[in-house]
């Protein structure tokens, strides 16, 4: 165990924090030390506060923590805390956890929009994470304390979306239209009670309350670039790039399918064949950097006419792989495409540990 | 019965017959007397022929029918016959019925694109009838014999895509820019042996072998305007509008969802509150007939934004009104909008006995 | 209107409550004015206080009517009350009504098993009603108002199980051991959440609390006989009758599947042609009371080895009617066979309106 | 690769046969040589021939093999032949095989019923494979060659059943009357098609052909004692024990669930706890012996009311281990438990991989 990063989890008897936990047990990285829930939790068993949930069994080694309270002294030993908090309570206790110097990888939305907090991929904007590496430089030169951080894990939907993009802008320079309709699984929605039965069996909904709007804002600024000074993300103009999503629930458990369109500002566009190539050749910097949890192909392009498909392919690299599949010529576009990404691993608490491996690795904790 | 126009249906014993048979059924203008099957089925009872697989249980008056062979000779005495036959046999059958003067209403795909055979959503675009009543009239001032012909449903995802269209083309002008993701029902499939449940449960199937390039060519023929000599249909041209499909199947057994967007050619666009507008007062012309199985509401705008769903609205007017949610701007296009109609009736059977309902009305038949 | 009996409906924003209004819309003998919701949505038009969850449209007729907090005096005009209430609430609030000599018929299990409340499946045991008769005319000879009363309506899966059960019994002699395991839909839940989707979504949950014990307490009340003062009802024993209950639920929107076997006491048991004859014969009284709602076949006898099946056969007599299919010999108890009910039509809001239908045939209400 | 046995799947192209080649990739024991499949796909690559369904990738070194016939021939130097052929096929080619002198483990029903053919669930019956033994021994003997064998694997739903039953005969004596109903997934069925989906979704179907046969039979072979001289197995009488199955096909993708109760001859019953601890304390021989696949636990008794469940459990042990909850006192017979049971892995393919497993070990191949 020497040597390995102490962690913990806030939100740890949910649905996010359930899945931090399966990916944090027998981590080569990191040791789970501290489990934090609401007052109701705190005090018992992580065992008996928990109704577990996932299909992998729960890890004997966190079976008897003694759940926390979210508070920042009871992690002030943990080198790196994941949160799967709710939006509703995240706010100000990831805030607190920052000023009190820790660094916290997190799943909820709130801090995203914030001009120097990370909003990261892993396995698409790493270099975004310069924001953290520049703060704790400037704390160090001015001969302060290390200091605390948030880094912004996406939105599930906007992941998958973006995984492609990266290696296409970087190849054939900017895409300035882009739109995407979503078939989400319903295990992002959480499970207390996250999508009812009875309204997802033969049926579709339409709508997932801000996810639209998430994902056409997100994407500007997982694809906009570092400020000179390394403190702030530039997004992308609606000028330069515009999106249009829409969302949809449907009756699968895991893994978002995504059909997309796009179009590169620059003539002439690249063929069928240069995309693929760009793609299947995409090696993410997490990977060169010898992440545990890095897939060792980022993109894998699918070239059967009927895949990706969420029961076949989301466990691609343990879900760290992204799948496109049926890359053609649009008539309006340049390209379309279907994507397939795991929600709840590259979309959720598997970026947090995978950004979390980026972080070890660069000695930003 | 007096004064019933006689009904026959090819291809009785599967999915499309099955419920063109149930659409029948006491039907005010029809009465259904010669089913045909094929030759492994003629002779014998259609209760004994036929698996039967509709939630609505078989009409007693069909029972004991005696399944006919798909010949001309057998169906001599019908005003109308509705064909379910798959496109493997089609093709020869229709034209041996239409050469034998008979009236042939197909949901087979085979006639679709040729020029002198209206492709009709009788929601739609009845005036492409026209094509039919002029080859009568010619015919008639020829002195010849009533002409046979084909008059083809199409495609049942380009059925729900078109519904919202042509109001809003006839109030605001062309539009030149079209967008759909489908997220398609099983039932459309067939059952001989359609979807596997293998491949569906927990699952989506990004590719429906065909479908794309028929919503994307039968749009701008319905759309089209007829010739003025009304022996064909003009084709909207690339130029005049670009059409980009991508189809999914999905687990929901009738109802198909489209996810759309749109851009008209004039500037400026009309307003949300405008199309909503449009959209609602819009009556279709098989109701301003009377027809008995039109739409009193032909597009149903609904307001609530997780609606319209499969489960909970595939049925307004019994199947043969199309609902249309989620109306808003759309980032790269004027509008993105959700669209749902039913497969299995506007988008199949339903078209074609509303198609002969139209045909009866002008006398057509 | 004129001579239709007024009705209220408690709980009428709920799963049930919504069932009863669809259920008296345009209804012959009823007319419904009072509904009765939560303090939240007290005040409200149904309309605006309602999410509604049908596959039928909200009727126009109650979308106006202003929500009543769950009093009697609210209720006072009302023939008859249905109860769809949480089992949370409906106890103090059906007593309150019953005391104020309102007419309640509730799907709530609180008062089930009291001596005096007849416990009624309308196409089984309407005989049992005889202790509201009673009741009614007591009160009369003693010269007191008319009393109010508590009619309970069976668990969902309890009405399926017990429908087949009753016309063997007339025929041929007590049943003395039976089983039944179910497959359970999920509408029975509710949706407030009801089942969550990711628990049923390629899954089965082999628990539904309370469930079975239900089922096995409650076979033996409907299947009693009336006390010979007519004030109470005699429950089978354990050494009369056996029953054991296995409960599932399972992905299925609407119908109970339930595989049962039974043995008859006397000897030589019927033959299983014997079954299905007396089975196929028989007519519940309240189809000859005439009862607006009551099966033209109360029982189907499916041939078919694949049969009954929930999507295909649950709505068979608008729902009032039972499948039963596969009877067959059993090489433990004497046959086996499987049982298919609507289990929110004749299991639950359904059956509470054809009891009204009989109570007020009878001159009960 | 030295010391592994050669290995050769029949019916390399199906659904079983896929599963059989995923649980032989990279296996310590067995190396993978030869495919057979129907004279369509000979001679292709097996990459080539075959449409891939399952969720795990085709391993790469199947990927390059040149699919054979199901000749004799081509696996002589095979040491064990596994079969995935349908029962179509499965009678003439297995035979063949057989008297060429192979050692064949079969998933077809052909031979099960053969007086001199072990049908093995492995963690339940391997003493059953006492008969090859005999067989081998005598020949030897004898001075004779080697004999080829066919050993059978259970019907799916008859492996989950007996399992928890072995133990429990072992330690409280015969069970004299036994009751199921299955809730089995679609995977047990194929694909091609296997079930259909607009079939099962939102429905069940409350018949499999042949299954409760199978059930009723293969459990009295497997409970079965060995003749003294080992060359066959003694079937339980109808008066020894009275079996009853009752077989549902479910919207489930993975996973058998069976709701069971029991009864013990002798008396008095065990209680409740008696009957987990032996469950749980039992150990399967081919854990003792040390075989690769064979579960570390057998049976899992799971204390939590709502489990097992088939999404959260069919993968305990990889498969191979059986789950039992909600043991109880059943009103009728003595106690009630739902079993699940991984019908492709212990239900099929599975046990045919670890019946080779318990052959080697005991060199009998």
């Amino acid at each position: 165990m020497a040597g390995k990063k102490i962690a913990g989890v806030l939100g740890a008897t949910g649905s996010v924090g359930q899945r931090f936990i399966l990916l944090l047990a027998n981590h080569p990285t990191f040791e789970l030390k501290v489990l934090g829930a609401s007052s109701r939790s705190a005090g018992k068993k992580y065992v008996d506060a928990t109704t577990w949930k996932q299909t992998d069994l729960m890890p004997e080694s966190v079976q008897d923590i003694i759940v926390s309270e979210c508070k920042a002294e009871a992690f002030k030993d943990c080198d790196i805390v994941f949160s799967g908090l709710d939006a509703d309570y995240a706010g100000p206790i990831e805030k607190e956890f920052k000023e009190a110097g820790l660094a916290v990888v997190s799943n909820a939305k709130n801090y995203r929009r914030e001009d120097d907090v990370p909003l990261v991929v892993p396995i698409v904007n790493p270099e975004h994470l310069d924001i953290v590496a520049n703060k704790i430089e400037t704390a160090k030169k001015e001969g302060k304390p290390r200091p605390g951080f948030i880094v912004c894990i996406s939105n599930c939907s906007t992941a998958g979306l973006v995984a492609p993009l990266k290696p296409l802008v970087d190849a054939f320079g900017p895409i300035d239209a882009l739109t995407t309709t979503t078939l989400q699984a319903i295990s992002g929605a959480g499970f207390s009670p996250g999508v009812p039965g009875i309204d997802i069996l033969d049926n579709i909904i339409p709508y997932i309350g801000g996810e639209e709007d998430k994902m056409e804002w997100e994407t500007k600024k997982i694809l906009g670039k570092l400020s000179d000074d390394k403190t702030h993300v530039q997004l992308l103009t609606s000028d330069e790039m515009k999106v249009s999503a829409q969302c949809n629930r449907v009756a699968v458990s895991d893994g978002h399918t995504e059909c997309i369109s796009l179009r590169f500002k620059n003539r002439p566009a690249p063929s069928v064949e240069q995309v693929k190539k760009v793609l299947r050749n995409y090696i993410c910097d997490a990977y060169k950097l010898g992440c545990h949890s890095a897939p060792r192909q980022t993109i894998h392009v699918l070239e059967q006419n009927d895949r990706p498909q969420p029961r076949l392919d989301r466990n691609r690299d343990a879900g760290y792989g992204v799948s496109v599949g049926r890359i053609r010529e649009d008539p309006l576009l340049d390209f379309k495409m279907v994507v397939l990404s795991h929600n709840t691993i590259i979309g959720a608490a598997g970026s947090g540990v995978l950004i979390a491996e980026i972080l070890a690795a660069r000695n930003l904790i």
